[in-house]
């Protein structure tokens, strides 16, 4: 009925060998070293988008977008269909406002990781873990959430630089919290430079009175072939544990470059994360003298402490078959410090409590937009 | 491959704040009143639907249609893909026939209120609850029903006048019985004025030998740009309660009138639910004199007794951006009775045997349809 | 934006009305007879897919289906969107390479009973359980598989004839072992002569050390308006039980034949199941004599012992309204030995235990693919 629907998509699979390291020698949960080969699924959707030209630089605006779990392999309790980016809205010679389910602007700015839905996406370190559609009381350490009842506003691009703010609404009651969330963002795209800044809250997620803070830097510039770029983040926590609150500081930085070589694209990226600081720290030791965790004393995959950090080298190639479809490969080594507890993006999970493990990938796959 | 596959949408959100105050004070259990603000669904939807001629005056329908749940948030449990109205069928000269999932006509009827799928759907106490995909043994005490294994004629429109019967299948077994719906209803639309009835009778909900039954009138005329409407909605239900079989007679009715300004169309309309009769009641009181709720002994939102009822009042105005597109503004105010506990649809839910309590909402949004 | 995206569908659904007998005397398991009636979903489905053309014979393919629920009644736990045969790949002079989730060869071959996706289909006793997008750690027993994690071959048709492989990773780890499946097949389709051979392998999905292995022989010939088919299958289980591996033998085949007359078609089958062979036994006797089952030593609907085979007799008519639309009709008679537990597929099962269980059905319904 509309005059520009549009149906679209991106299906991206790969198989993977997976090699995933014993925990530390310290480390009270133990962990034997074990190899996985796997089909899985980086980040693919189908949806439906279109709009209607309203007069007076005026449009509606709507997009539904779902989840393809291309392995046939959907999350228990997940809902594929219409969760992913979905939305209404109108679009003013002032800037777009919509209601929705939708990427945070942080999200968005760390989607410039050079691996984003795949093993390697660097994003999950960065934002200590990519949440897929959450609301305020999921998920509540990630800083790279899909945001269910969020209300957003876009402005219009000026000169290359656009602003967003997007709001999510308290609505979820915590026994003694209602938490919400905003997020704003300003980016710069200008011919061969990207420079971004993005700020986000999270309103007593870590119980009532706390707010928790995320701010991202990016810069990137092209050079011909070869373009750089790096990331800093900076995360603080608060905790309410007993009548205490606990907090946390976390940062995270990445250098990123990108090579092109004729239709193949050579990628690398060094993700680190450094060590927790504060008084919100899970580390303990048991009568053995063994490393103890506890659970309610992590933000995410983060915690106070030495040797908490982690850091991974990605290494990516991917040849076009044509604009919209490509093999690729990639190389993934994550390494955890002896204390450290992340897990590579839609990984193999640990058991709680394990620590200091260490992974290694081998990915070779498809990807085809349409 | 079909010549007239048609993909359509309905995408409607609103941002909502929303005061409930705190239960009757003669209410054994308590609730303190609060504020909310959050961003809702009203109701949105996505589907593909499409025909072929068969010749002869005859072709194969379809619809394949799904739940939007566009501020990302899916109730637990719930498919949302393709459990909307989604049927195969034959339509004749002599009218359809179709399987498949459906709102009975009595639902279809009352789909006639000026706020469908809105907090303010005044079907939710015209309909005793409206309940979105369920099957004969699903929200027992609702006569708003889309329902499951339905089987349907619809007659074709005789100048004005289509009839239509639901049936659906007693697949589910309950201890006692194997429930199921039969519903009908006769409508008359006409230039300026549409006349409506509709019956329909769920067996075996309430046990064994039990037999609920609703019947809807519905009439509304336009005088230029003003239309005005009414619905009688009266509902009888049985349940057996150990060896007894008790029995409810509930009555609601809705005035609703609306007028044309322009692009601009203003809504109001008065929904009334009387006290419920009969020997069905759920009403008692414990040691301290509180009023007690027995939840076996309610027939979804009603009960038998003093001051069960419940009424609400829903202003709005919509302003048309184009055919397809409007923002619209609607304030609700939703009054129980002493004893009654009606919910707004979609509204934030009471606590179990909370009586007495009262809602106001003020809402601001945006519809598209595609 | 692909230049040949396509939406497809097929919709097909049926009144049954369904007889189903008592348990045999000798079961410990009681259940009396009871007739249903209900209106039940024949394997409906809704797709999107597309290629691309990469020149020098190679394409990009794709295709996301999702199950249509068309009663309205979603398995519990089950994700309907996009879990039907889901795919990316490449299709190149040299055949295709795609990763997704898909039917498996075995299960592919066995569709071309004469009701596939119906409660007549044969499948359900040949293949030991129709199983829709299962892992290798769910439906142990079924060699009809919609496998996940699924990386596929297809050679091209080379003269009539086509080879497939699919490999499933072992992803799903069990206490004991890390299961995964090989099928292959090869099908030679020409003029009146289609003949088809397929052989799948679980690896540990008995436990450590064990593969179960089922082959497929089919073959068909059409004689002007008739045509007339044939099954056997030959499924081998390996069970690891306390310190033993255990072994069942099971031989399943099936006649077939169908009769075109003008636009309708004639449709009769002869399913058989023969008695379970081997150590893996689940029958024994209580105090009173009677026959019980132990649930652990069975595999899907069999096991060793006397009397636990089945049979089905399926006759159907159906007839076209058009290329894409027909109205159908079936008799079903399905008959347990006496101490056989299988059930037609998407029947009502029977309680766990319940032996010697027969079943009569009688369906109308009608079909439109899209």
């Amino acid at each position: 009925q509309g005059s520009d629907l549009t149906l679209y998509g991106y299906l991206n699979t790969a198989v993977e060998s997976y090699y995933k390291g014993a925990a530390a020698s310290s480390s009270a949960v133990g962990l034997p070293s074990a190899t996985t080969s796997r089909l899985t699924n980086y980040g693919s959707f189908f949806g439906t988008r279109g709009s209607e030209d309203l007069g007076g630089g005026m449009k509606a605006l709507f997009q539904v977008e779902s989840y393809v779990f291309l392995d046939g392999v959907t999350p228990p309790g997940f809902n594929a269909f219409a969760s992913r980016n979905t939305r209404v809205g109108l679009e003013t010679p002032y800037g777009t406002v919509f209601g929705g389910v939708w990427d945070t602007p942080v999200r968005m700015l760390l989607a410039r990781d050079l691996f984003p839905g795949s093993t390697p996406d660097g994003g999950q370190i960065l934002g200590n873990g990519v949440a897929n559609t959450v609301s305020n009381v999921q998920a509540p350490g990630s800083f790279a959430r899909r945001q269910v009842n969020t209300l957003a506003y876009w402005s219009p691009s000026m000169n290359g630089l656009r602003l967003m703010a997007h709001y999510s609404f308290g609505e979820d009651a915590t026994p003694t919290a209602r938490p919400r969330l905003l997020s704003t963002s300003a980016v710069y795209d200008g011919g061969p430079l990207s420079l971004g800044a993005a700020y986000e809250t999270h309103g007593r997620y870590g119980g009532a009175g706390t707010q928790d803070r995320a701010w991202v830097l990016y810069g990137a510039y092209t050079f011909g072939n070869l373009k750089l770029g790096a990331y800093v983040v900076d995360m603080h926590y608060e905790r309410v544990i007993g009548s205490d609150t606990l907090d946390l500081d976390v940062r995270n930085w990445q250098l990123q470059a990108t090579y092109r070589l004729g239709k193949g694209l050579l990628k690398a990226a060094y993700t680190r994360a450094d060590n927790g600081s504060g008084s919100l720290s899970a580390l303990g030791t048991d009568a053995n003298g063994q490393v103890t965790v506890d659970a309610s004393r992590m933000a995410g995959q983060a915690t106070a402490g030495p040797d908490t950090g982690a850091s991974q080298i990605a290494l990516g190639y991917e040849y076009g078959l044509s604009k919209r479809t490509a093999w690729h490969t990639n190389l993934l080594f994550h390494r955890n410090e002896r204390n450290g507890a992340y897990t590579p993006f839609a990984g193999v999970p640990s058991p709680a409590g394990a620590l200091g493990v260490r992974t290694r990938l081998l990915s070779v796959g498809l990807r085809h937009v349409f």
